[in-house]
């Protein structure tokens, strides 16, 4: 964006920079009835149940602007959104995205941040319906809300894992908190000499912090192959985090064993140079959102070859604990890593 | 607060704040099948529509917390909100609550703007089923969605104002903007000397300011007297902005008379102190969340004697422009003064 002329928003003013942002979306959903311009949008869900949920990113918090593109930023934020909708086995049909911007922010740059909105908006398939953009005294602050659908019956809670359901998570762990040492260490690297050349180890783990795409795929599969899990959640905050929700809400144990858990070799590769366990890294590291789920041992037989989900432990009774079985044969138990933001 | 013993955030960390948070709120509606807990709330409005709406409040933008105590902060970032979904002319059945907290911010501080939060659902009788909580590195931020409920016929939109139909609004005009000057004074008075005593003209004007409320009561009343507005939205930008939204989505124009425009006599009486024009102050003031709305002319009857709505002006071809009459018999046109953040 360098040679571009930029626009202060202050020369849009509100209603301006609304019409303009707005401009690029158009409805797909039947269940759409009316979108952004009233004062709130108008939804049918006829014979459906609807599934909501919203997350905060704050600038300095959750991402630093230092490294990370704004287009990724926003397609980031609806994706963790929605990762939340599929990991209910829901289908999101609908957004709203309230912005913070700083002062300093130009009309470009909210343009690109939307870009990156619409584009996930466009892989996804999902309608955005309303927002409030408004500015920030200080740093840049990103609310989604997405909404879904799904019949009844279809809904998968944390609370209803069974004794002796073995538990599965998809696509492997701890990439996106290695892609995240990757980009720290870069930026420590450029304020000490802004001539040296980047290294990035691995584009993989970078894109896995970067720019993570919900599991859509996952719950695709698994509705082809007619496998219902028995509870399901996404991982935002670690396996070691999250695995306790489903613990306590379906009043369960848990035995994970360590040599199970899915490290990519860029992930193994990395932690290794970078002197850190990768077992920790995939245990606590984060923003994976994978989906974590258990299944009734029965269905077992119909993940053979399936190379994208792997069996990592099973649900114990409660008392038996939440236990790890480490590589080396020891016990456990698994504590909450999770929200290192106070 | 001064003297109780406040406690750091970290003590109870993500999963005890938001335990200690949430144990508050109980959910009342039927459609709230699933409230917090899951990776996303589920709701029931089966033969209904869902209507939904989103606000965002940011620290030194919408709120200064020298003046503006947390309590109310957290009924209005609701209120604002129901207020939405009033002027669609549903009821509001749940909320998601989006916060980023400074790291200053202690539990104590976290409990009180809650327990706004929880007072507001309690008034309004709406749910709590979601929400994110962070740290910020710089100032507060709530984020607000509200969901709410109607019949389709029951739905009123901006775009369906007629030519001839009678411009009413609810209770009176720029208070909310008056008492902001009053709270913003006496924070100048004690910036300077903190000894001086507080000198506040008017309750009801900064009451109108902190802890206003939406106007569930007018929607209640029109629905008793069967009188279906033909369009309609809330006032949260000043009357001379808002019009403008209801003459561009529905093709019209507007003649308002300003010496019917109503003032309520403290603010009247204020803004003469303050050396402001008072009709300025409720064209252009904003934040009054009163309702703003057209009725066919047929209807003007069954206004008679009620003092809490006001026909304040015509709807009219889209030609005649919009447009105020002022007390001295001039015409002037309407423009937007709207958000004055960028």
């Amino acid at each position: 964006m360098s040679n571009e002329k930029l626009t202060p928003i202050s020369d849009l003013g509100e209603f301006g920079l609304i019409e303009r942002l707005s401009a690029r979306f158009t409805n797909h959903h039947a269940s759409t009835l009316k979108g952004i311009g009233d004062d709130a949008a108008v939804l049918d869900v006829t014979g459906k149940q609807t599934v909501v949920t919203t997350d905060l990113l704050a600038e300095g918090v959750h991402f630093d602007l230092s490294y990370v593109p704004l287009k990724h930023l926003g397609y980031k934020a609806v994706v963790v959104n929605l990762s939340d909708i599929y990991a209910m086995n829901a289908k999101p049909k609908q957004i709203l995205v309230s912005m913070a911007l700083p002062g300093k922010f130009t009309v470009e740059a909210a343009d690109e941040l939307y870009e990156g909105i619409a584009h996930a908006c466009a892989v996804y398939g999902v309608d955005i319906v309303g927002g409030d953009t408004t500015t920030s005294k200080s740093g840049l602050v990103i609310s989604v809300t997405a909404i879904g659908e799904a019949l009844p019956e279809e809904l998968i809670y944390r609370n209803t894992a069974q004794v002796g359901d073995l538990i599965c998570v998809s696509g492997d762990l701890g990439a996106a908190y290695l892609g995240l040492q990757i980009l720290e260490r870069e930026k420590m690297v450029w304020e000490t000499d802004p001539s040296a050349e980047p290294e990035i180890e691995s584009d993989y783990l970078v894109k896995r912090q970067l720019k993570p795409e919900a599991r859509k795929d996952i719950i695709d599969f698994l509705g082809e192959i007619m496998l219902r899990p028995t509870s399901m959640m996404d991982l935002s905050d670690g396996l070691s985090s999250d695995i306790l929700h489903i613990c306590k809400q379906s009043n369960v144990g848990c035995l994970i064993d360590e040599a199970r858990v899915p490290i990519s070799e860029d992930a193994y590769n990395l932690a290794i140079k970078f002197n850190m366990d990768p077992i920790t890294c995939a245990l606590s590291g984060g923003e994976d959102y994978e989906l974590l789920f258990t299944i009734n041992p029965d269905d077992e037989s119909k993940l053979i070859g399936e190379e994208s989900i792997t069996i990592i432990g099973e649900i114990t009774a409660a008392d038996q604990g939440k236990t790890l079985k480490t590589k080396g044969g020891n016990f456990h138990a698994i504590k909450a890593q999770g929200w290192k933001h106070f």
